[in-house]
């Protein structure tokens, strides 16, 4: 098979050695002779899998014992009308941090149950890049049910790496696109979640990970799926669950922790994410326009200088099976989505063929 | 490969020939050298699977043009909400026909929404068999919103195979468990919806096909993953929806136009249920306890009248390679569901050990 790299934002690129182990027990999983997806949810194979999946994932992100893991549907927009609708409680209003589109789209789901204060905390350098305000100056309402916040956006490129302090208020965080990057300490946070496809396994698949506290005040006319007590009475298994997408997170935990743990993997990412910016920081070819402290490991957008060469930087690369470079529509030019199964072998072919391209073409 | 039939009421086996073509290409679809899992779902490849996929079932259903096919996420729960969300409209109160523990789950949730009326429709036959009222019998309210009702209930193995005339009052069916196992004159339903993981594809996906004018009417506070209209007008794509899920039911509906399309599924699936059915009822050790004109063509309950045996009854059926025979424990027994992907092989399979098995503790 041709060697590829996939810089796809998401669905994204899952760990060789994961979909090597699920193709050869596609057909025959646990010696039963049947798919991992034939079996029944409510079997004691299957719940061995979710059992151990769940509690990979506890080690992997030192989950303290009074939160809850939920696998849920409904991806992160699920989420956006289910943390409201679970958290809201007796108050009515909440802060929405607004750092870029996906912040922004929370935060428009969220205004269909009550009173949203949005805080957008954009700035721009003296130099012109986009930055954030210090977490600390953020203008917090102390009334607030909770404080939502999007820690990495995808399609610009901005990361936020500390975690703020809200005080007594519940912190939550769409961690969609950076979960499992780098160790997290979950008990700053009433509530993280986030969509599968980029980080975890196939898309189709939402984790959250709740304080104990913050379940059962959810509205009564809540869609029960969305409903964290439900969900975690039932052991997330209220309605049949996504039991392949289930299944391949499982092995994507497993081999994180064979990799080292998130310790070993945010080293693995911040010297991919330093070779890209470095090489095109040094480079007058192409820019990166996000303040140096909040890029994202994640996802780095780049432009040519000239954009007339777009099109065929984008055949030529993809060309060489480097796939799907093209930056989302709203910022233009060129995006790098360089997640957890991303090797560094992809990101150093990607900075020798820039380096190519931009040879040719000075 | 030992020969297993996996009678699972679901997550439910799929056609063989569709699990070869995906465990062959699950690393390099459409050869572009990465798993169809691993593409966004806004590439040209995959939006083109997403529509054949649509055109397949539309035309195995025959679905007039004035409905939409939805790909949504959050299985037959996430509808049980939705379908109120979206079609109560002005209205306030709903029918809900009920015949099972599944349409009596469905009528729990749309509770949340608006006044339901519960009509119970279990009757019991002078024989002491489970029966049905005739639907023209159905005390329905002209000013429901809607009627709601479930033609095949999984659990009881009830399945009313005759559209019930609502008149101008939209009919909502959850056809999760019966779904492509016939023809079906969509053109007599408001909202068809099924979970996936029984005849369609594995769990996490779930098919709304819903009349035009149905649509737009939705709840301010509808979640926005479940309002029929966001999804029509994004091609279901308003958030990323679970694209292997998606890929596989393609390939199921593929290969039910190969096998002839629905006409031939009925004849297959008539003769399977007829073959099982009809040595149920010649035997004194078994027995099945529905009304024959009421009996499910997809979920066969039986009971062995010494039920004593039913340990070693599932223990020698599941070495004999015929799997998942325990019936649900609200009914007891065993039960063997027997979905499209169900070879007739599997059935007579399973006849031939039932007959074996009497034969020996007679």
């Amino acid at each position: 098979m041709t060697q590829v790299y996939n810089f796809c934002a998401g669905p994204a690129m899952l760990p060789t050695a994961v979909m090597e182990q699920a193709q050869g027990e596609f057909r025959n999983w646990n010696d039963l002779n049947v798919s991992v997806m034939e079996v029944s949810h409510r079997s004691k194979d299957y719940i061995a899998l979710a059992n151990q999946a769940e509690q990979d994932l506890r080690d992997l992100l030192q989950i303290p014992d009074n939160y809850k893991v939920l696998f849920c549907q409904g991806g992160g927009r699920g989420q956006f009308a289910a943390v409201p609708l679970n958290l809201f409680g007796e108050k009515l209003e909440a802060d929405y941090i607004i750092t870029g589109q996906w912040a922004q789209s929370a935060a428009e789901e969220a205004k269909k149950h009550g009173k949203i204060n949005q805080i957008d905390i954009r700035r721009e350098t003296a130099q012109g890049q986009a930055s954030l305000l210090e977490s600390s100056e953020w203008p917090l309402n102390p009334n607030a049910a909770f404080v939502h916040y999007c820690p990495n956006e995808t399609i610009e490129g901005l990361e936020i790496s500390s975690i703020p302090d809200t005080g007594d208020v519940p912190l939550v965080a769409d961690m969609s696109s950076t979960i499992l990057s780098r160790p997290l300490d979950i008990s700053q946070f009433g509530v993280v979640y986030a969509g599968a496809q980029k980080n975890i396994g196939p898309s189709g698949l939402a984790l959250v990970i709740v304080r104990d506290d913050l379940i059962g005040k959810a509205r009564q006319a809540i869609p029960s799926i969305f409903d964290y007590k439900v969900l975690a009475e039932s052991d997330s298994m209220f309605n049949t669950p996504p039991t392949y997408s289930w299944y391949l997170a499982g092995l994507v935990f497993q081999w994180l922790k064979q990799q080292g743990g998130l310790s070993a993997m945010a080293e693995h990412n911040e010297a991919k994410a330093k070779l890209l910016y470095d090489y095109v920081d040094s480079s007058d070819f192409y820019q990166n326009k996000v303040d140096p402290q909040y890029r994202s490991w994640m996802n780095v957008p780049f432009q040519l200088v000239d954009e007339s060469l777009n099109e065929q930087f984008l055949t030529e690369s993809a060309a060489q099976g480097l796939l799907t470079l093209k930056g989302h529509r709203i910022v233009g030019g060129m995006r790098a989505s360089i997640y957890n199964a991303m090797p560094k072998a992809g990101v150093e072919a990607l900075v020798a063929f820039m380096d190519k391209f931009a040879k040719q073409h000075s």
